[in-house]
């Protein structure tokens, strides 16, 4: 499924400029090695360094809340993938910073510099105070289980506006927990692979049309909070499951402390992580 | 799954005498091999030359508009798999004979001769008018993308009234796509596979009771428009996909022309086909 | 609320020439009053004799199944009312003449000719085969009750076509039993008042957008099968009730006939009403 | 999927005591063996003898009218697989004193004692008055098909009840055909193999928080009645399927007589089983 | 609205024989005037004393555990109004002789006795959980506030199914609380007047078909948390408001205590009320 | 409906101190003197002048993005009716100094103070892309037509993280046109009387309890964009109607400008306004 239909010594590749934020980050890394045969040319930034810059790669270090320079980021490219921000609960202003007035210049710059698409890094924490014991589906209403949640919620009003306003498309993926592995229990639920989160961004960048969408970002794990159905219009179908790392976390019997809400709502520990207090 | 249970050398064979019309036609022929272990005689129509007929089949040439002949052509029969009509877009004259007269000489031919049930091929493109960025399941409401999908419209109204008023069943077959291969990217979505589209129709016929259903036919495709789960009572599970198939359609970067109606819409071309003007 | 906003004296009128086919019958009668008010010509049409003409008005009298004379009927035409064809269950063949090609013609004249608008009588026998426990909205599947019925699924089809394709607008008024008082007890439950009638048609005219629409035509009687919530952006709101003639059928204890299907259908003596043979 | 994530020889099992009821049962002595894995101590109870007893199970025989004796058995008790009571028609006395007045003093009792949770054997038959034309999920109304299904919904309706008055956590299996094998046509739709039901127990025992759920107890058949999307939070995933069993019932056309209840209708033969006499 | 369509001089009442259950309850005395003038005999029953007795009532003291004294007393009935059984929360034992077992004996006596339509005083405490947040419509799921609400849920199972097996029809009046006027601020909520109570029993027993329908029994208060949209063929509507009682409680700051269970769900009082211990 | 149930002389009033912000704009000063029958005293803020300040009311000029000064200003307060921020588009910065900033200090503040629940302005802009052809619940998905409609998106999700994460409840009012009389044919759909307005506030502040809930400010205008059954339980229930202004706006034929977005979208002119540019 996986297997990209590209003849990488010959054709034209199907993107000529592609953007990727966030690309110091750990999902960032995953994804660069895939962009290759995706882009002519891969424009990677972040505010962190960047390590090795690849052939195909240009890289510029970009502060997201500065306006002109994000301008100039977004010339030239055809779509972004946007994995910049902050992606945990933390003080109100460096979110406001990072993921509200930067997500604005993001969304501002790509409109005015005619990119036709944008991959969002939404996250589950927009739908995070829904119980476990629900099964959510794209149309649920949004639930951000701390601050960080609000800005994501914030970035899928934002994009939907963009969208309904200029026609310029956004899939936000509500990435669970995409990691080497799962961390605990939860994560068996929330694993997102790295092989699928990149399908993910496969089947986001190439489907034909996407308008504004919103699919959860989770591999195909026995248990499931959420449901893709109406999203199969994306074509991602995960390979991955947690199954293998079940073994991990031995079985035990159920919590019994039936208030906790870290138990008790799907966003986990989040649900109890803010409002931060700004470090002085 | 599609190993028929039939001792095919002694036992009777689950129906005394099956109709097919339009089985001159591309699908028509794919579906006479497999009727044999079916029905102890199969009536085979069709207004274009049927070519070789078996032992088990009885050929008639009707022309669906010629009340009495359908009429003739439904006694003794205990169910129509009806793929006759035109099944593309088409000046209104040629539809309404074909499509909508002929459809009720069927139906009343059929009630009138105590048929069972029909297995009607409808399609996609009575809700071809639907965004490609939402996936509709069978209550979706009817959107026919062109003329020919009107007249499918009018087939499921028609076959519905039947039931409802005589309890004659009915199963609407929403095919996609059903060639050797896809012919164009947009049929890696509707693409159904010849061996699915027999099965499709398999399980159609044996469901003991079906009432007045709908299910889309396509194949177990990675990307899908439509959602089959209230079917499910049919017991239709697609052994195909068109994944194998993919690498015929180089992956590009999605159409920049997001006004074009033939990539915004599930119909694909045939949301522009209509209405035609009659050749003169 | 129907007190129009109109100065009949000075201002120039709303629509330049509306059409009203099925002008001879018993709704044409009752609205071409009030379309004096909206338009500077009425261009009246029926198979049946007009009666007399007003100033205002241009009497024809088109055979809907003469194509070129259709296409003559609709120049110059700002906006359609549509109630001509045959409004109770009929012979195939009659249906097929007035309903199916008449209202093609209809739509394919009004396309070319630039029409924006057409208000289309259809009826609540589209839907008559749900039952009577069941309120219905503007969702609810189509279950046409006769092949009457089927006709006017097949109109809400063609015209949802028409809008889909060319955005040309229509407003399906699914009348309930509009005459000047109730003539049976299930009549209580479907009564349209006169005044009603013509409120629906005013707010199907004169609302901005209506995309393709679909409403219930009836009055605010105390026992409602249908429900008009998701119509609510017409501004229908019905100033009539069919209390006032309740003492017109004494109470009485309800039929214990439970499998009458005239007393279970919301289509009441329609869904035994078809389908009918034509007289020879 | 079924592999246990227990070290037998020397971790602590995760329940300290469980308690099986109906244990004499053909559901409960296939679960006996998996429940040594789970649990220090198995309580098992049945009014039939209980045959063999292994070295980890208390045993002992309580009915469950006896309100005094049900306390005792609860105490000391950190979760209850509830399989006891009638499970198929019987007179309504029989079945008040079994799955009524026994089943509130199963749930007065464990409420007491600080029970945590509760899986419940319910049925298909608390909505087997669904027809096999419709796929129910779980929020599908009470359709039940007999006053065995009648009571079933009495328990589904306490148990609610305990939750949300109490916070004691019930899973609802709506439990098809456990069996060897399928033993009709209709099993096929309905079969849950063996493996299946212990997999379901265990996920019913072993996520973390259930809440009041309800899930359906089907294998992964190929004809499917009811669909399990929102309860995929339990994990159950089944691994079985009646395809291997379809050789069983060869094909035949569908049964004409349309208005035969058992055909018609979900819960089969139950459907005309009650209401039964008492023997005298 | 409430004017009955009676002459009440000459024509044959409606009914032949209605029987009322509970007839010496507060609900009971309320109807029994009504029910005068809607059948020539009104069989009244209760295990309390029944007051002076008019000349068309038939008075008898049955036991609804008294299985063969209910079958005596549903003889000759052709509709029944169901007022009987406990309606507050009650030790288990009470309930289940009033309002399970007698309940079975009605329906077993009523099926048999040939029966056409029962009345059943349901209860808003079968939905009481629900939160005084939202608005639940007639098909949201029971959710039981009490002993009392679950055997109302047993009530509204055990008639669907004498509805689905032998075409009982039964309205379930899911009453909210009738009484001269409120007696707290949550009445203002649920208030029901007599008139309207009345009204709600007659559109009941006099809509033509009613099959098995379920219905609030509101007066058209200010507030709403319930919606009977979905029942509109039963063509109910209130035409008294609490409004007018406002007055007697004053307005005060919303209580501060989020956690208090009788403020936060629609049942009030009633969610703490049990499980009650006999009294011995 | 809205003759307070207050003796105004002698018994204290339901709230100690309420907070009034943009108290000096058009609702706020609306509001001012309903507000001294509801509290002892009433906090009033703006950025701009108050006026003259009546003597149960204190008077302080806050800016929201000051965030001592909006601590200081939660002190004591029993519930908020946050009216402040900015309530047209505005260039970005603006809006996020106001409506974000702002917003999160308010909900710190309050949060941090211990108050009980804020009436919040949101808009009907926060669903402003909604299409004028269909009539949306409070369920409806998030459609902001505006950068200013991101914002109140913005406001409605932190509200809801507060209350899910604390209890501090809000209710979100999506008012319309709340003006003397409708300025334009669109604020005839949209109009909010100042006297509905205020009941509006009222039911906000009465209701016992009100979670998170959403609720559109809209008088009983003939045409509905919108649908406030679910939040029945909040009471209101609008007296006025812009009906009495239909005068102003005399009847035309629709536009035939199928591609106005203005004229597409309930929105109207917000649709287009943004995003602004700061002005320099």
């Amino acid at each position: 499924m996986t297997d990209l239909n590209l003849d990488r010594s010959a054709a034209p590749k199907p993107f000529r400029r592609l953007l990727l934020t966030g690309a110091a980050g750990n999902l960032g890394q995953q994804l660069r090695g895939a962009l290759a045969a995706w882009a002519d040319i891969v424009r990677v930034t972040d505010i962190a360094p960047l390590g090795e810059v690849a052939a195909h790669e240009e890289a510029s270090t970009v502060d997201l809340a500065d306006e002109a320079a994000v301008h100039a980021l977004l010339e030239g490219v055809d779509a972004v993938i946007h994995l910049g921000g902050i992606s945990v609960e933390a003080p109100f202003e460096a979110l406001l910073e990072a993921n509200i007035r930067g997500l604005y210049h993001l969304y501002s710059a790509a409109q005015k510099q005619g990119v036709k698409r944008i991959v969002y890094a939404s996250s589950n924490h927009a739908v995070g105070f829904h119980p476990v014991t629900d099964v959510v589906d794209i149309d649920a209403p949004p639930r951000p289980d701390s601050l960080y949640g609000v800005t994501k919620c914030f970035g899928e009003s934002l994009s939907r506006y963009y969208f309904d306003r200029f026609g310029l498309e956004t899939v936000c993926l509500r990435i669970g927990s995409s990691f080497e592995q799962p961390k605990n229990p939860r994560m068996l639920v929330t694993y997102l692979s790295y092989r699928d989160f990149i399908e993910l961004v496969r089947c986001s960048l190439f489907t034909n049309r996407v308008g504004h969408a919103i699919v959860y970002g989770v591999s195909d794990n026995r248990t499931k909070w959420v449901d893709n159905t109406k999203a199969a219009f994306l074509g991602f179908r995960p390979q991955d499951s947690s199954v293998e790392f079940e073994h991990l976390f031995p079985v035990t019997a159920p919590t019994t402390d039936l208030d906790d809400p870290t138990q008790r709502f799907q966003g986990g520990p989040f649900v109890l992580a803010g409002p931060m207090e700004p470090k002085r």
